[in-house]
């Protein structure tokens, strides 16, 4: 039951800080003889890796990604997959003037009350960076999941402005730096989101994460729930505030007859539901329809605009973040999300094997 | 791992079916010399009650709830507790005729996909009637955190019917019949659902969790955040479909300047945020501020309204649910509500003392 | 991580008291469609029920278990089964006496410095009324072994007597009050025992489990060892204080050649071991050939013989516990053994079927 | 749940093989503030280190341990510490022969059942090299632990030769290469296992694991014994047979007052048992009386002797291990046992304070 690993079965442990020598995390539970080199894991790393466009932190790191263990001769062996990323550019000078105050927002405070000790160079555990290896391990869910599974994620708001789902293509979605499927929503956020960088301050925004191909029956009752795993999986990452499913908060609005999903035999035989405002998930398990889940994430919190603060010492001050930080880390949210949904539903694979055979 | 057992150190695991004899739970880890007895528990069952008002199930359950064991003379012993509560008014006849049909929106389809068997009687396993357990292993939690830590729950929106946050009087919570703290929303609410109840409709609704009196340092990076805690908890309840924390998905329309808790040294030394944007945790830990939290619990899927479907014989047909049903089962989430994160605490100041002492 | 708890995947939570109302538990994740009820249980249970022979606790309690939840029309459904069986035979005014005292050997004194409180009456959750519910749930692990795999335990030393293993007969062990395989031994431990009993003494006892049928490739490395469960599921079982597989702990006095269970390939093509020293079990995995356990079970604890010891006033003290014990709580060990044999066994085939297919 | 991890709050999850890169492990749950360095570490490594003797195997590995996470200017910081060791002097060509066959008494065989895969070099996965991350994770347990519990470890049997209990001197267990705490029990040892060792032969070893300063207390019902805990600990190390606390399977053989555990109340007003039999754990909770545990392990099944086996294609083959293997693997196994001892211990300090504060 640590705190830094999730899943059941495909079980996940993280470690490490944003500015120590490495961060790594061992995947284990993987079933054995299934391909896998860097590869595999490289291609999900560089779409997170920040420094690809003025948007982002401007870091350098490359996330060159190293398998220690748990394959040989390129196939899983089933036993422990440890990956691990060498931090290269760190710059804790940075961060010199915060060791001692608390940024508003940040984790800053909450560590120091909680431990009596923080590593201050970049955020240390509390860093974004570890989210580098939930993507690692995401891809690595992926394999297992088969390819008949499809796991795609998108920002579909920044600050105020939402997308227009009718524009919606998947083909845009990695086609500008922000994950947006609608290019001219693209066009908007590109100009708001400059202004914003340039005048130190930061916006959220909300990623919706889809995965397709589903089977009917994974998930469970009561408390291993799919949705709630699901919940806890984009809680978890770093500046989330809000997880939805199918309908998510908007479901409070609408009434019994509007909410239901009907049902209809199709010509072939197959079991077709004539809408999805449920999100793929009844009862805590999946209907065989898409798996749609949304999660905000909050405005970065290490601004250049000054806010009131106190220091370790208890003297009120007036703090201004330096550093290299992203204007809306909802951006490089949007793989993150992707793998903790490749994750949840690799697990549930496995447990329902177990149980249902 | 047992799907339908929830908490680290608190630890509850719940048993039983809508229509079966007997519904329970069992609670480890619960610290010893606690006074306890039935009567610290039947106040919150009594308001989870069904058939208090017309606007719930009419099915009549006393909910009477006996200890069976962890409690000598009065006290914990730190021995597992053991609640039960005997199902005194099933009427499975009602569902007679949904043993071979699936409900829209409902958890029969999914049940049956995954195992191949339900107990269609009442629903099952996954009737919102196993949520009494949740209440009752949230009044033991509550014991467990004492009387310093206050935990309430509201209803905020019911349908499209938001409440007035200016009129919010904690007074009007329990003084009428949906646990709503504005008295004039609560008379719009009721002209509302009395409309939807007598057309064989429902409505969906938003509960609203707080928790005060909250010491900073609850709580642990990075899978075992208290906000994934939370929101894994709510999004288990029976038909949530989203969690939020602080601004939650509205996180996403602010900026930074705006989102930040600015921090003052108040003149008894004290620390003191200048606003809540956070809900009460940054980076995963409890700040000290309110822990607030909101969940939307979607409108009844057993509505009289037909509705199009499939039954086991993969034909097509027309459904209505005719039984005893909540027009809005949200009105009984919110002492579920209070429940979870009740719970969801109590696991996490024994989590905190148990690595910091 | 409940301590009342264990396995991973088939989930056993046990709860209550030797003088409580009741006691039971909770068997989390069973696969569905299982024939099973109470007289699937039953059986297993008589076999452990006290009272049936001069040789054990005269105690009468039918133990009559009934199943509250998780079996729908003779079958299971997947979700939790609650296991109960009340409580009809207390005599709690028989341990008045030592409601203050601590009786040398026996958990009266450790509960009292870890809690603060214990329930005394019949040393309350420590007491081996709790193995009730270990058999009841390895009755359910048996169903979903199925009739290939055999799960048999007998009791192979008594005191200072071993059995003979050339006399061998599984027919005995269930023609004699001890579980003796040798009925020879039987005999000896017969006038033995007696004699033990009048004189309010008690004797030890090993206890042997044995499985067959078993396949290849259950288990898994390094801490999730077949062995290190078994070793767990044993040790967990009141009295005992040692665990051994195959040669155990004479493992040490052989040479590498004579440890080495040579393989042949069969006639048939089948893998052939020539000996079994590693007890079916080689680097935590089954090999396919029985897996072999034994455990030693210490003489009951309270007796009839005026022991030193002190009370909770701090008062040294003589000490005779009166009441209704088991001269040799070994003997009614043996259903218990092969219950926790089997639960793990079918904890591992559950886990090897979730990541092996 | 990993298999690779043990232990529920103070939680070490390994990874690595014998001939890959390096291996390491994750140690979570740790308390903050606790002064941490690799010399904290090292020289508990350097006990277990190989090539030290002409009695263990001559492999040449420094074992030179990086903390690579969770600690800050020399202190813990309560977030997972990472700890790796390089691999340097494999010799995978020394294991060619032996890729597609299987050793007797080895977990090639059964690997191979499981996951239809193995990485022979070295054993792989299955290699006692994995026991260096469990001897580091035992170091910081000692931290936690604190200096007022000592834990120490003697080999107390080699092959059949017993050392004489009369002559036990911890400061000889240092003097010898095999941590024998009977000097003249060493000498015959020493000639013993020259033999053994020039004739390609293995001999098995029992160890004794002893922790001192013990408080009352520790450990849990029913599942989560202490007692349960350590057999499952030590019987996880690679090669235990059997594992015994206090008296362990000799146990069986007493009567109910020889193994009463006599207490008086000390002059000073202090609790004394007269003896331990108990091995310092009754109920599955510590006395407060020292703990002493023991685990067997059998010859190493590696070995120049000829053994019948059969290879992956299933035929029959002579097999000869060439390698550099320990002649008594035992010998090694001595800092293995404390620190899984260590590591139990100091779980169950975390847990105790956890629900009892």
């Amino acid at each position: 039951m640590s705190v830094n690993s999730f899943g059941r079965l495909f079980r996940v442990t993280t470690w490490g800080e944003s500015h120590g020598p490495a961060i790594g995390c061992t995947v284990d539970g993987v079933p054995p003889r299934i391909a896998l080199s860097e590869a595999d894991i490289q291609p999900y790393l560089d779409k997170r890796r920040p420094g690809q466009s003025k948007f982002t932190t401007q870091r350098q790191e490359t996330d060159q990604v190293k398998i220690l263990s748990g394959v040989f001769e390129g196939q899983t062996t089933g036993t422990p997959i440890q990956l691990m990323i060498e931090n290269t550019d760190q710059r804790s000078k940075d961060y010199g003037d915060i060791a001692r105050e608390f940024r508003p927002g940040h984790a800053d405070y909450t560590y120091n009350a909680k431990y009596g000790i923080r590593d201050h160079r970049g955020g240390g555990r509390s860093s974004a960076r570890e989210t580098a290896m939930r993507v690692a391990a995401g891809a690595i869910a992926r394999k297992i999941l088969g390819p008949d599974i499809s796991i795609r994620a998108a920002l579909i708001q920044m600050g105020p402005h939402k997308i227009d789902r009718d524009n919606w293509n998947w083909d845009h979605v990695n086609a500008n730096p922000f994950f947006c499927p609608d290019a001219e929503t693209a066009d908007i956020w590109s100009e708001e989101l400059d202004k914003i960088r340039k005048s130190g301050s930061s916006l959220g925004a909300i990623v919706e994460v889809i995965a397709e191909g589903m089977p009917a029956g994974w998930g469970a009752p009561v408390y291993g729930k799919l949705d709630a795993d699901i919940a806890s999986a984009l809680m978890s990452i770093n500046a989330a505030k809000g997880v939805e499913i199918g309908e998510g908060m908007g479901a409070s609005a609408l009434t019994g007859e509007e909410n239901a999903d009907e049902m209809r035999i199709g010509e072939d035989g197959s079991i077709n539901f004539l809408s999805n405002h449920a999100g793929g998930i009844l009862g805590g398990i999946s209907s065989g329809q898409p798996i749609v889940a949304r999660f905000s994430v909050k405005p970065t919190s290490s601004i250049l605009t000054p806010r009131r603060s106190i220091n370790e010492a208890g003297e009120n001050i007036d703090i201004i973040t330096k550093g290299r930080h992203d204007p809306c880390v909802g951006i490089r949210a949007v793989p993150v999300g992707e793998a903790m949904m490749a994750c949840v539903l690799a697990d549930h694979m496995m447990l329902h094997r177990a149980q249902c055979g």
